[in-house]
């Protein structure tokens, strides 16, 4: 394991991932409330901001455009994800190899677990691969640890969720990307049980700026990394404004009213 | 990516690729209308119709009858596709490598993803390494892009095909063949969420000329980069009169009257 | 693909192959209407009649007996097959790889694949790499081309046959095995339809002369290449006679009667 | 196989395994009767104790925490493993391959069989490959022989046991980790059918001293090598009484009384 | 294929193989009857016999007692096994590779064929990989073809044990060892079926020194090579009286009155 925070993935040891998969994983339709947001260029662009420590984008997106912002922006490439037109037991395909991210200028890489799943015997295998072909380069790995499937009824209850951030410690994630668990409270457990793996919220869908910000600061309080975020930044009208605000709260534990504030 | 302008397969970043895959896809019963079509050296010659950017075949007929039409025309390889002898969940057999694509002559590849498939997890990982492959040569790959199987009702409907041309954008094809949505305006869509990907239409069963270069100039004006084709060049009596004609609509934006007169 | 007139698998063209793979794929009770049958020396010696161009048999045979007759007869290695004492959808094991066969001597390749079997993908992903193995090796491939599983209600009614040479065609085999399709104008669409692939027929269960005969100079008459023959000649108590006929019938394109009367 | 009494993992010819992989077995559940048992770094200053011959981990704490202990502790990597999350017929993933355990310093390794799954032949063929790469480094193999799954109704029964230790043997493990089969008696016989296969006791979950301690000095007693405890040393509060006392029964072949008094 | 007589397999083309992996498929209940019998330097012992030609075990009893008696005994590496404790359809896991096989001194290698299962394809496929890594090294290839599965009834009948011996000839096998027919007519068709493979007679469960001697005596009377034989040796107080008068049998072809009397 790389000592995190000389990772580019990371500043001061935190984490702001700006995350922009969801053409794939749930299709254009995320696109609908706000013309152009379909437009790769307009998030990587989003993406200079200085709050953002890297751009999560599948390999499409990642080889048309990061050529034009790879002075500006740091390449978080996921390998894995699946469309939603198909509805079985959660999977993911691998769709792109360590070595291919690497090729396009990815310094890190991601991947989704679905612990809990059938296909968990299968995915924990393909995240070996990545992990261990990712180790030979120094490429800090991401997993996306979302429990799901036929054996789970409630995939963001506390417990889950702390099991989910134990899960991408023991499998050698340096960084867990798990759901908001509800509370401060249980987002320290999930911290407390992921030993020096570093967690970070999972976004969710767009919600109002200081319903969102007050998860993000109740993240950092409970010990947390950061944060990767899609819908709530690129979703919204004036990216800008909240990723200052974001920036406040994660590198500079401002409050929510000063983030708010300062923002304005 | 590839600057696509410098393809082989485009002409001024305009596609029509004429496709003579069905012999496996439909089986003989596709040529009944017109003896003689079942000859491969029948659509390689019309393939040499300057309209023509890129000949799609599987890698039989490509062997065979491509070494004497290397001078004048362009091979596109379609790496996977399945007779209709079966019926399961839409699937599609790998049955050419990138390697012997090369060897054959390709300059580019082809390769179908059933979206929505019980098959897609496979489908997109296969894709992949057909994409890396490529890449190693600088090849371009198009994704025939078919949203298809036990979840999905009815593919043609905006929203699905909006879905497969974003999908071949997220998995990093340089273009989408998908199915012509029914109108420019949802065309356009399709076209719009696909980023940096070029959009080509599928040109389906056989149909009037008329009909036939309306789509197409829909297609056209919508963005599209052009027309990937087969029953409606190969299955015409004088395919050369109707490649004149969508010479025109799509190389020269000419109007679906100018096309028609010009041709006649 | 090789110029076929080349290839050792031919003679002017023209293809005979003496089949003796039943013992893997019907078992010992083909042997049974003719003690010594069992015994391979004895079809490798019939092999040795001009007339044969190649001998088809399994790994076994082939590593056991061919040494002794390597000056005499030519090897094709059926790369495939399954016995029948299992009972599933239609599949056939590869016992076969192209680089051991080319140990052991052969020439060239045979495949089976069950088109519109529930195992066709993976069969045709399995041929593919037989194919450019062999490839690589200037080895010509032949397709035992027999559609069959859940899909196919009747496997040898005419469009099932010529869909089956158009299969092999479009997947790279230089030579389609096929069934005979019942009448002479048949297996001229199916010969039509395969474009440079070759196109044999399966010799079937054994007949009288005559009615055998006939149906291989229809063969013949219809453009067929010729034929792949196992009971109808090893069964035979004198494999000779026939084959002294066959020679007539397939490589001098005499009639059955003349053919008839030279074997008496 | 090594002459085991030289291997990293023995001393004098006994084991003493600290296994701390109970994060991704049963999830963060196990921490919760002790406050501070989700740090890794505490069951790894535990396992500094003389008394331990190897600590036993995931990948995930191996490479986050071992760095730290290399110059006193052993590390024994387990490879596979699996989140009670996922409720099928048993299986195991294998999460870390042995190359990678030998670049992150692991002298030995751990690999789960559940004999008797449906699983079974994967694992065992999993297993294999576990095993002959690490015959290349001559690092030792331990096999967590579970039988488990469909056909079992209970899984430690005596000859259930012996079957477990009978099968380590036969695939090749140099040490074989089973349940306690319920008596002296039964544990002789598992140990006699093990051949020079050594045979451990697994610890199961937490229990008095006096019971734990009878349970293993019976083990040393019918002729086991030791001991593979988690919950039993890292759930107590005070890790170093227990190992203390485990290091009388186990490499002194003190009574428990003695043993008790001792480590008062 | 080697000549049969010089491999180590062999004395004067006659076969004798003590075979010990009863543990692996059936679990130490079939060493309950005779105390010690668990222990495998037992039956490494008997193979010290010079009636022995080699001794078949699994991988872990080879490695651990084989080397003590490389001098005075041939192993033969069985490569796949399975537990009793799973029931599914027939199938078996390759735990040993044919390298590792050669490196723990192995100078030929056995497999197990299911003929008939569901799995019957892919271990067919796993055979074939087998056989051809042994080629390499001029290994011979001994087949269990023992047919079994869903589609069996009744899997010693004539006609199935016949299909045995000749699948094990197509696919490659040097020697088959089959179940005993019923007769030595039985067996004669067995052998003659089988080509220059070589059939061995598979022992069974303990039976009377004659009942079991006649049986042999029939299978070399039948022109079998011999005989692998398991608990009718090692499950006998004195293994050395039965193997004496196998010697007789199957090397010098007394009858079984001489046989019995001489290892009186």
């Amino acid at each position: 394991m790389l000592p995190f925070d000389d990772a580019p993935l990371s500043r001061d040891g935190k984490v702001l991932i700006l995350a922009y998969d969801h053409g794939l994983e749930h299709g254009p339709v995320d696109f609908e409330g706000l013309p152009g947001s379909e437009d790769p260029a307009r998030t990587f662009e989003a993406a200079t901001h200085p709050a953002v420590t890297s751009i999560a984008v599948q390999k499409g997106p990642a080889e048309a455009y990061y050529p034009s912002y790879e002075d500006e922006v740091d390449l978080l490439m996921k390998l894995n994800g699946t469309s939603n037109l198909w509805m079985g037991e959660p999977d993911s395909a691998v769709n792109c190899s360590v070595e291919y991210a690497r090729e396009v200028g990815a310094s890190s890489v991601g991947f989704t677990v679905y612990g809990g799943s059938n296909h968990e015997i299968e995915m924990v295998e393909e995240f070996r691969d990545a992990h261990e072909n990712a180790r030979e380069h120094d490429m800090p790995v991401v997993m996306w640890s979302y429990p799901r499937g036929q054996g789970l009824k409630n995939d963001t209850k506390p417990s889950t969720i702390s099991y989910a951030s134990r899960l991408a410690h023991e499998l050698g994630a340096d960084v867990a990307k798990v759901k908001y668990p509800g509370s401060q409270e249980a987002m320290e457990h999930a911290v407390s049980v992921a030993g020096k793996t570093k967690v970070v919220m999972s976004g969710g869908s767009k919600t109002t700026d200081r319903e969102f910000l007050q998860s993000v600061k109740a993240v950092i309080d409970a010990g947390g990394a950061g944060l990767a975020v899609g819908r709530n930044v690129w979703q919204r009208e004036d990216p800008t404004r909240i990723l200052d605000a974001l920036e406040k709260v994660i590198f500079e534990e401002a409050s929510v009213d000063a983030a708010l504030e300062y923002a304005e």
